[in-house]
């Protein structure tokens, strides 16, 4: 915890220092091509095609309703506008479901960072009462069993002496959300050298985002801090305190501190409304935001980091070059083609 | 109706009948490459794209929860394996739904054909407690209306001076649900001179479907009776009487009778017990079986119509056949790419 509160300082000083003197150093990065994949679930296309099939299939819900892609729906930014969400048993979550684009290069996940990969925040998924909401494991395995013709492919794709089970769901799942990547955006366009790929206004918004502190902890790849690899390992989060100015209006007006996030898997008095700290790619496209969705635009969401975050009132001016950034991180989604899902015959 | 009993029987005489006698004369035939088009519906590239994203829209459900793949799933068979579905506000419908691939082919819609287009079903399918949940055509036009940039959207697609209206909302929406279709089915691929495109198990069930006497209201394109324009009018339904020979065990079993189909239409006695003939393309996918739902199999669903529709039992072996044959008008599904839904900004 104090390593990663120590790292965001350090950070933030080299961001303020000439880029010159750092040379090799950049704050922020175009989305790289390839995302880091675990070594025991290497990529194949096989495995994405059947974690696809699987993203959209409702009988992987214990009522045979609702799929992943209810809540995290790839056909719009990967989320589902919702402030919180209802999983296949009619339960409602208590934090907003997050887009999936792009969850390749998080270290850790959940809003907590409770899941130290993509394999084990899909393992809680299926099984949570506010999610999928299957009994426990035994009955996820034994229901695809049921389900039209999936064991001869999990066969097919994991290889003979391979059986359909937990993990290798969970594989096939993880290995196709890890192809839900949005590059090419106009910020990476103009991070790539091509000075006329934002607006002045959006580069004013960008100084400003860096100035006021945003980027202390919105930066990298994902501009949500360190990805594997870099800095960070695999299952290693990047917390911040939220609120860290504690006590203001926004706080109360939106129900900021009625969760205290992380100290809920810790138990550590430090972890007391630590957070992971968002992804903010597509973050103009995935309203309604914060942990609880409480806060319904973007301009609104940039004032209220302002006054719980920064300990600043960010004027009208600044909220709107800051938004007219947080545009520009808006990537190109992947053309698609639907799944053909096996029927029970 | 008496009218449709009529045709009936003329057409099962006409089969039972030599070929050669009736020249021209063709009781089953392939999927024709295109489907009739009704004059004030042109298909038209945008409206199908636009269609295609309504089709997916949570958004225009009551509780933002349902879309009509939901219901009518074309990564599947275009139906959900449900007896009977549960729509957007949680209520259950009384009837299966059924697939939306290859319904360009109907005259009526529904399983009692109260709807004379595929339009007018669409309309009552928004509004309607147990699908889409919408409080009233209005509702619907102001979801749109507040739902991303789809007001521009329809604006593109249908020229200025036509809003966003039920009307359009209901165009675009049929005019996607008309390309879902299956060409290219082992069956066509006989009926079109491919002699070995369906097994020796097959062509005796292809046989015993005609002669059991299947066929007499099984037939023509969709294995369901006359289509627009060949000899029936769109809005012109082709119902029969089921069951025809009532009382029988399997009736009390799988509750049969209990829903009296399109008298609850029409309130004529005459109309006791009728229903539209149903599609049997891709019917080996489309499990359960019957208008409720009940029957799990496609075997047990011939044997159940031996009994309650042509009074006759039929072997086991005979269930298999026409089982394989039946398994020979899957057709080939469509390659589509996911739609991009408008996200709120």
């Amino acid at each position: 915890m104090n390593m990663s509160r120590l790292l965001t300082v350090i950070v933030a000083a080299l961001m303020l220092l000439s880029s010159a003197a750092f040379a090799g150093f950049e704050p922020f990065q175009p989305l790289p091509a390839n995302p880091p994949i675990p070594s025991d679930n290497p990529q194949t296309s096989a495995k994405i095609a059947l974690g696809k099939q699987l993203y959209f299939d409702n009988r992987l819900s214990a009522t045979y309703r609702v799929s992943c892609n209810g809540c995290h729906n790839v056909m719009s930014a990967g989320d589902d506008g919702k402030a919180v969400s209802r999983g296949a048993l009619g339960i409602e979550g208590k934090r907003s479901a997050p887009t999936l684009y792009n969850v390749a290069y998080q270290t850790v996940y959940f809003w907590d960072g409770r899941a130290a990969s993509l394999e084990a925040a899909i393992k809680e998924h299926l099984i949570s009462p506010t999610e999928m909401g299957m009994k426990d494991k035994d009955a996820v395995v034994e229901r695809l069993w049921q389900t039209g013709d999936y064991k001869e492919i999990f066969a097919d794709t994991f290889g003979p002496g391979v059986a359909l089970s937990y993990e290798t769901i969970t594989q096939a799942l993880a290995s196709y959300i890890r192809t839900l990547r949005t590059p090419d955006s106009d910020f990476d366009r103009y991070l790539r050298g091509d000075k006329g790929a934002i607006s002045a206004q959006a580069k004013r918004g960008y100084n400003e985002f860096i100035e006021v502190g945003c980027a202390s902890c919105h930066f990298w790849v994902n501009l949500s801090g360190p990805v594997p690899g870099l800095a960070f390992q695999m299952g290693e989060g990047f917390y911040e305190l939220f609120p860290n100015y504690p006590g203001t209006k926004d706080e109360t007006r939106y129900q900021l501190a009625d969760d205290i996030g992380r100290y809920y898997v810790t138990k550590e008095e430090t972890d007391r409304r630590m957070w992971r700290v968002p992804v903010l790619r597509n973050v103009a496209l995935t309203a309604p935001y914060f942990h609880n969705g409480q806060v319904k635009t973007l301009e609104e969401a940039i004032r209220v980091m302002g006054t719980t975050q920064l300990g600043k009132v960010l004027s009208r001016a600044q909220q709107e070059d800051i938004a007219a950034f947080l545009h520009t991180v808006s990537g190109r989604f992947p053309t698609q083609k639907f799944p053909r899902l096996p029927t029970s015959y």
